[in-house]
């Protein structure tokens, strides 16, 4: 079977097709298993060459997911499964409102609809995994501990898109166009290379960079809060909600994947602990209102009660996260 | 100031229409009361003439919503309000999804944008007042009570793109490009004329059609239940919403109208003491089992908080709607 993964030359994409290609199967349309023999990194920039971990199941191409026809020539097989990480990330959808509509709505649709036209070939149903976010939750009447439950009022244009989203993703599998599901991902930890233009990106950066003996640069007081959750427990939650039993999901197909709630603080003491005698670059305070106003929006605290129920990951400890993070890349 | 009412040959738009003729004027996009000089009813189809409620301000047009530079054209003044009612009803929307989409979707999207481009040219916002519906709750986990901070996870088409659009409606204007409200409507009775594709036609019918000495066939159990209002509490609930400080509003900018939750049974007991000693016709019970599993997904109550605080109207009485309605009918 083929896998497509789209916003995969970012780093869960590429984390994602790693840990695929060496599980080397997954459920089929037909609901058996199959190998894997291609998996497509689809993204609006890839890496020239095929990076060093891939063999040649791997297929690298770069394009634009708001294109219908484009996305529909992606989606070409009947045995197939996608996995749809492509999106404008949080700040950036603050900063181009048109973008984030283009790429994360009308590409959902794209990719949505591709999947729905291989679904009426009668070869079962393709399962697809939606990424959606935690930022779908805000607002003046949010819950204090948001959960599968909770009704979404986002406050960033990212997280409008996601929770419609999870809607359509909830719509086309309730009516037999694929067999949908969507990982609700709180904040990850730790993305290694470059900050990006998520809010969140100094969460990663609070790591990388003092780990790196680099300066690090907070945006957001010591005492804000948010639940995250490592990297490794996003790509196995990714894999293990393609794989769960659909009568299990029911009629909303969105879960929650489980998360540590912390501090800046709390993730300052962890880097210190896990550090021992490294010697760490600097952690500098340097408040953008930007930033923290949406973090300020994002929820204090979560639960993931199906998540939980479905046997989705959780790593052990935040210090956890931090000892796999410098065991992958350090 | 001009109004455009999408979907305005309907009922309620017709209604609505005549309401805004009477009151003459609305809270224009400077703030300040202007007088209403013309009021365009735009819909799939409109009369061959002007009804005759209606004086020279009225202007009918028929047309595509989902035809972007057309929706445009109809927002064409600085000045301006809309009232967005144009939707593919229930049961139309679970028999052709795509319909559904193009309609209440991209034509939610072509109203959305064209308010924003006349935002753009500093004249202030724009009100946008949008008929949602009760059907955006449903699901497994629905809530015994259904109010405004219940989690949407509808189960129809029509449900899925009203709650999309209540999304898009905080979107656009927690951004600036209008100042949008959401009214969620529940059931409304009752409906002159003939029954149509809505899952809730029966409603009207039970009603319209005994009075009418005319058969009525219900598709339903007699205990089915549902949350509903009269006509005229809607229509009111649309100019209180347009009229409505947005400070008041917050972020959330979607409100449950009003509500009375009643059964089949209750309805017929209200129709049997308003007729007093009119001839009735008959109501037969012919269960339609595609209706009942669309009912039977509503919600078993509705509970309207915010509306309530906001003073938006609500019928004397189940009896009293049903007297209005022979009052302004019969």
């Amino acid at each position: 079977m083929k896998v497509v993964i789209t916003g995969g030359a970012g780093f869960i994409g590429q984390r994602l097709a790693r840990s695929l290609l060496q599980r080397g199967r997954l459920t089929a349309p037909d609901g058996g298993e199959a190998g894997i023999d291609e998996i497509l990194l689809y993204d609006v920039q890839v890496p020239a060459a095929r990076p060093s971990w891939a063999d040649e199941r791997v297929v690298l191409r770069a394009g634009d997911i708001s294109d219908t026809g484009e996305v529909a020539s992606l989606i070409d097989r009947d045995d197939i499964s996608v996995f749809h990480l492509a999106s404008v990330v949080s700040g950036g959808g603050e900063k181009d409102f048109d973008l984030a509509m283009r790429v994360n709505l009308t590409g959902g649709l794209n990719v949505f609809e591709a999947c729905r036209a291989r679904a009426k070939k009668g070869a079962g149903l393709p399962r697809v995994v939606f990424a959606s976010s935690i930022a779908v939750f805000g607002g003046s009447a949010m819950a204090p501990v948001v959960g599968d439950h909770a009704k979404q009022t986002p406050q960033t244009t990212y997280g409008i898109t996601k929770s419609i989203c999870e809607l359509l993703v909830n719509d086309y599998t309730r009516k037999g166009f694929f067999d949908g599901r969507s990982a609700r991902l709180p904040t990850v930890i730790v993305r290694p290379g470059k900050p990006n233009a998520a809010a969140s990106s100094f969460v990663s950066g609070l790591f990388r960079e003092p780990l790196n003996g680099e300066v690090c640069k907070i945006p957001v007081s010591e005492d804000t809060v948010m639940p995250l959750l490592g990297y490794r427990s996003i790509v196995d939650g990714f894999i293990a909600l393609h794989e769960a039993d659909g009568a299990a999901l029911g009629d909303d197909r969105a879960v929650s994947l489980p998360s540590f709630t912390v501090t800046v603080g709390d993730l300052i003491d962890a880097l210190r602990r896990v550090a021992h005698d490294r010697k760490l670059g600097e952690i500098v305070f340097e408040p953008d209102p930007f930033i923290q106003k949406i973090c300020d929006g994002w929820p204090k605290d979560a639960s993931y009660e199906r998540a939980t129920k479905l046997g989705l990951p959780k790593d052990a400890s935040l210090d956890a996260i931090v000892e796999n993070y410098i065991e992958d890349f350090l």
